[in-house]
């Protein structure tokens, strides 16, 4: 239906001579993972002379000459285009009908139209083109639109939220503890582990040292994961993953954060596991049993490692002493 | 500023009389996850007599007789709406001033907004009242718009996809492989373990026998989590979190995947590991070397078990045999 309606579109509008494909500039824009266990697919995107942060796009805009929407190309065969100035609604239904007019003939794949919060007026020209929603953050939306007759093979949207609970043991045996200022304990006296939200692009490991670091102000190592909790419906549709983290101390002195922590103390580990709160919840029963082996020695979480490929760099999390014993 | 802007309007329209507080109906409209080691805030929500789904809701609007915009309350003071009648804009824009400013009025903190793909156009009039994105899904967009003057604790976005690869040996020390018909490896020889995404709502060890039934056809069952990876920038600027699973074969007979596979067999675990393309790869060394040792039962990866709380379900994952060893 789409082709049929940008074909009718295709004599109206006069059609760039030159294909994306052929005038490209720099072999990098984005990077995406791929490797032998991957099915995601890599993504390095390739620039186009309608790169949008091109200057010279928004000359030829001016002077009415061009006829494509600005697009970076990837590596399946598919174009984004970044919107960045106001356009009268008619005129972008214009640009994006004889843009897909051209994609569709050249073969293209997915088409992304990247949206700034400012610019939200034109998602309903593209939704009327068939585009869908892909994702949202705080200060855009990703519309997404698919050419060819066979089922889309984009990527999936994020599923997870990422959260980590710190455990972090001195000398002592005393376990840092804090009382939340906001959220479900609050007021109520119950002592837990810091805990925290992993951003993107974040690695779960420096994620939980910046936690402890802001919320009571310990510089920490991290040691291991110890184990992990899933969970689905965390916020509306999406799942939680809930890394329990094994940390060493490297300071001691104890700096609450005056806008999220009430109170934060080094207690014994004894009495952290005394309060009703943890002895009558199943889950934090295992997690303070995994704990209490991994302080006698008798438990291996698992390590990180940083690794890396041709086309990507991440860390492995593995049994490191198992591993190492057969070696 | 906001509220001097809705404070403006106040006069102007005629104010809802009772508060959402005082009309609840059901005590749970959605679950959120909340436990000692959780940052993430529970989410009960309690339908009010604004809820969107009340029949009552579109027969008063209709009659003109609505000053609100229909919304179910959470439990941390904010409230939902979501819309499902097309609406001019204008009227939107003050419906939506006259609920700002009553929900001021009330003391509410985050509002949320669910526009469904087709009334994307009223998303322009909530970007101007201050509203800003929270994610959005193939359907809808989420807005958001925090009333307090202090810092906001809505939770984040969903940061991270989820994916799998299934390492599944039979009796004779061979295991599944795959060739893909789309992606990088396409046409090159490789044979890889069969790989996927877990969805949101979906447990990982639920998605691992998900993909290896779809891709193959063998019935399987989860083992354990050998290792994962970390990896950033997956797509755009989400972050990846992908699991190697060890999975038990239930049956033996192979039928690939019509759409996605190219070729599936069993393969002598000795010859997948001389493939260059694993033996080049840094990654992927490690990884065959943490399924040998599984293999020759020198290694524990992390078992799940289902574990519960009053207010949420979930699957902990951990070391197992260390656990068990010393009760």
């Amino acid at each position: 239906m789409m082709i049929s309606r940008v074909a009718k579109s295709h004599g109206l509008i006069r059609l760039l001579k030159k294909p994306c494909d052929g005038c490209l500039r720099s072999p990098l824009f984005l990077r995406f993972p791929a490797d032998g266990f991957s099915t995601f697919r890599s993504y390095s995107l390739t620039r186009s002379r309608f790169m949008s942060t091109d200057p010279m796009v928004g000359e030829e805009a001016r002077n009415g000459g061009v006829t494509m929407l600005p697009a970076v190309e990837d590596k399946y065969g598919g174009v984004m285009t970044e919107m960045t100035r106001p356009m009268d609604p008619s005129a972008f239904s214009a640009l994006l009908r004889s843009s897909l007019s051209n994609w569709t003939l050249q073969g293209k794949k997915g088409v992304w139209i990247k949206l700034p919060r400012q610019l939200i007026g034109l998602a309903e020209t593209a939704v009327k083109e068939g585009f869908w929603f892909h994702h949202a953050e705080k200060n855009y939306l990703m519309l997404v639109y698919w050419i060819p007759k066979q089922d889309h093979t984009l990527p999936s949207n994020a599923s997870h939220r990422v959260g980590i609970a710190a455990f972090v043991l001195n000398h002592k045996k005393e376990v840092i503890v804090v009382q939340e200022k906001t959220g479900r304990f609050k007021g109520q006296g119950i002592w837990k582990f810091p805990t925290g939200v992993v951003n993107e692009g974040e690695y779960i490991h420096d994620g939980s040292v910046r936690e402890v670091k802001e919320e009571t102000g310990v510089d920490t190592e991290f040691v291991q994961v110890l184990a992990f909790r899933q969970t689905h419906k965390a916020f509306f549709e999406k799942s939680d993953l809930f890394f329990v983290c094994m940390m060493k101390p490297l300071s001691l002195e104890i700096n609450a954060q005056e806008s999220e922590i009430e109170a934060a103390q080094w207690m014994p580990w004894e009495e952290y596991n005394k309060q009703p709160f943890v002895q009558n919840h199943e889950l934090l029963r295992y997690m303070t049993d995994i704990c209490s082996a991994k302080t006698n020695g008798d438990y291996e979480g698992f390590t990180p490692l940083p690794v890396s490929a041709p086309d990507l760099q991440g860390n492995l999390y593995f049994n490191n002493r198992d591993l190492s014993s057969r070696q």
